[in-house]
């Protein structure tokens, strides 16, 4: 099965509906919508000095050398020095030390467009010679052709193909080996470098320190879980029961004998805004301690985490270095931070300044 | 919301329908069909001896001991010394080392009913002086007087409405609060003991011995979700974010700026049969390594987990003992086991027969 077949089956549309209100849906849009505009700026990186501070916990040196001396990283170590102290009056048991993060945009760049849309694209060249009528047929023609305006005028249900025909009629255990393929070859176009060196070295670092801790980390975002999970445990030693995104529904099938487990072309959940909250209920079933994000994506899952009795911690990643990454925040196409920008400071929730509080943005500038 | 205000809604007519094949409404079917049928035997248990054998992993002692010595023992000890001896050719690496448990009849007793159904019928009958109206009203005339038949000729759509008024219309905590109450005061009808008493000691120390060699171990069983996550940390020492179940769809909420999220009476996910495998998947997102059922509703998760590569294991409780617990398979009304019986021996898959295999049953005859 594939986006092709799946077209012409009578009787079996399309139901990835809800999408219209989805991540990739919306980040489509803003892409093939916003060719040509200038939703954010960068110029090239220019390496950091990698300085080493003298804070930190229990006198280990500092834990987050590549975070800049200020109030967040001083907050950060707070935090997690009170919830681990025995006896103390914020002290939480390990086995409630759940933190989440966001991924795009929070853990690794999401510009100049979000990794999976290039995932998307790539596939659909991939997959092209297979689907000769491609060459005729929008949305796949636009993408073949690089005519992003095309793409875009074939609206939603184009994109739903396009989502279809990429991440669907296959088995889970296909679309791994699909990933893992791609994501070891491709580049990012501005750093020429795998996305996977695209992670940000201070969040690493807090990963680190967090489950040096005993917290357990989880990823909650909105990409396809399939499509986190097969390089979260290899980048981020994040394994794939610790990874919550959006998932399409699936089918439990036994062909010839070998079971296996089809990805069909309707959304399960949509794991983002108001369904953060829910993914984490469904998978995690208690309200984290710490939630890290950098979008409205992700008001919702700080709103629910921070809201809890007793400490707990909400951060944004404010994307302000234009030279180091990329600055975006109330009018991104990617990654809108609006919401969230005017309610941190009255909820209590951090704010990273990552030209000001990150020495260093990628592994690769040390 | 409740289950009354929810019938007298115009246009949000039940959406329980999938539940049509799930294991509470076939199990209060059967329960209610069943109503003076003997499809088990039961007479007072008699205490067993605890001896200790002397056999066990790396010379520590029997870490099995309420396990007689016979093939299946056996089995377990080498499974678990193979896949964690280093160097080995069936060496895997910890962060792969998944094992999934069933609940109802594979860690404790489902007899005489599945104790979620003990659940929903006390809930009933407490919720009852808020809903008058229930009196001639069925279902919930019949669950309040005792009339089984009378639940039982209301059908699906009455089994339903159980289900709706038991398990929805609140809050995710407040439903855990719920759970958390009738645990810790409902007593089993022939043990006259709390349900968590009648967890089975052999299972308990397989966990305990799993868990000693790196394994995560994880429930996953048809009971809903939010039912087994209140109790089972307490009790087998497994997370909640270990504890797959069956699932209603979830509405985050904005309440006088309280966030919450909201039980809706419409199924999300059926974890039983088929279901299980995409619940695995859903949440776990790699293959388990080994995988302990005791019914039908257990075969393709044993049939998922052992058809991957390597080292798998797969095992049946089988439920022989008419005297300490109950003796039940191919007829039985709750926990039917007969294509498993039949074709685990060509699977490779173990079958435990508990009057042979196990010297202790519960924790309290030690």
């Amino acid at each position: 099965m594939d986006g092709a077949s799946l077209r012409g089956t009578p009787g079996r549309g399309y139901r990835w509906e809800p999408l219209a209100r989805s991540w990739l849906a919306v980040t489509l849009c803003a892409l093939f919508v916003s060719v040509g505009c200038k939703s954010a700026q960068h110029v090239a990186p220019e390496p950091s000095t990698l300085a080493r501070g003298g804070s930190g916990l229990s006198g280990q040196g500092d834990p987050l050398p590549s975070w800049n001396e200020g109030p967040t990283k001083a907050a950060l170590l707070d935090f997690v020095e009170r919830v681990t102290r025995e006896g103390g009056p914020d002290f939480v048991p390990a086995e409630a030390r759940i933190a989440t993060f966001d991924n795009d945009g929070t853990l690794w760049t999401e510009q100049p467009l979000a990794v999976e849309l290039a995932f998307v694209i790539d596939r659909v060249k991939a997959l092209a010679p297979q689907h000769p009528e491609w060459r005729h047929q929008q949305p796949f023609q636009g993408v073949l052709e690089g005519d992003l305006k095309a793409v875009a005028a074939s609206g939603e249900r184009g994109l739903m193909q396009l989502l279809a025909a990429t991440h669907s009629g296959v088995t889970t255990e296909a679309f791994d080996v699909t990933v893992k393929d791609w994501i070891t070859t491709a580049k990012h176009p501005r750093f020429s470098r795998p996305y996977t060196d695209l992670v940000y070295q201070p969040m690493l670092e807090l990963l680190a320190l967090l489950r040096a801790h005993g917290f357990k980390t989880f990823i909650v975002s909105g990409g396809d879980v399939g499509f986190m999970r097969a390089w979260a445990e290899r980048v981020y030693g994040i394994p794939p029961e610790q990874v919550i995104g959006s998932r399409a529904k699936l089918r439990y099938e036994v062909r010839d004998g070998a079971p296996a487990l089809l990805l069909l072309p309707e959304l399960d959940l949509m794991n983002d805004k108001a369904g953060k909250p829910v993914g984490i209920q469904q998978v995690i079933g208690r309200r984290p301690l710490a939630a890290f994000g950098n979008s409205d994506g992700d008001f919702e899952m700080l709103e629910w985490t921070t809201s809890g009795t007793g400490p707990r911690f909400g951060l944004f990643v404010h994307h302000t270095d234009a030279e180091r990454e990329w600055a975006y925040d109330r009018n991104a196409h990617i990654g809108k931070l609006s919401r969230g920008l005017d309610e941190a400071p009255r909820r209590g929730w951090y704010l990273v300044d990552m030209k000001k509080d990150w020495k260093v943005i990628y592994p690769f500038e040390q």
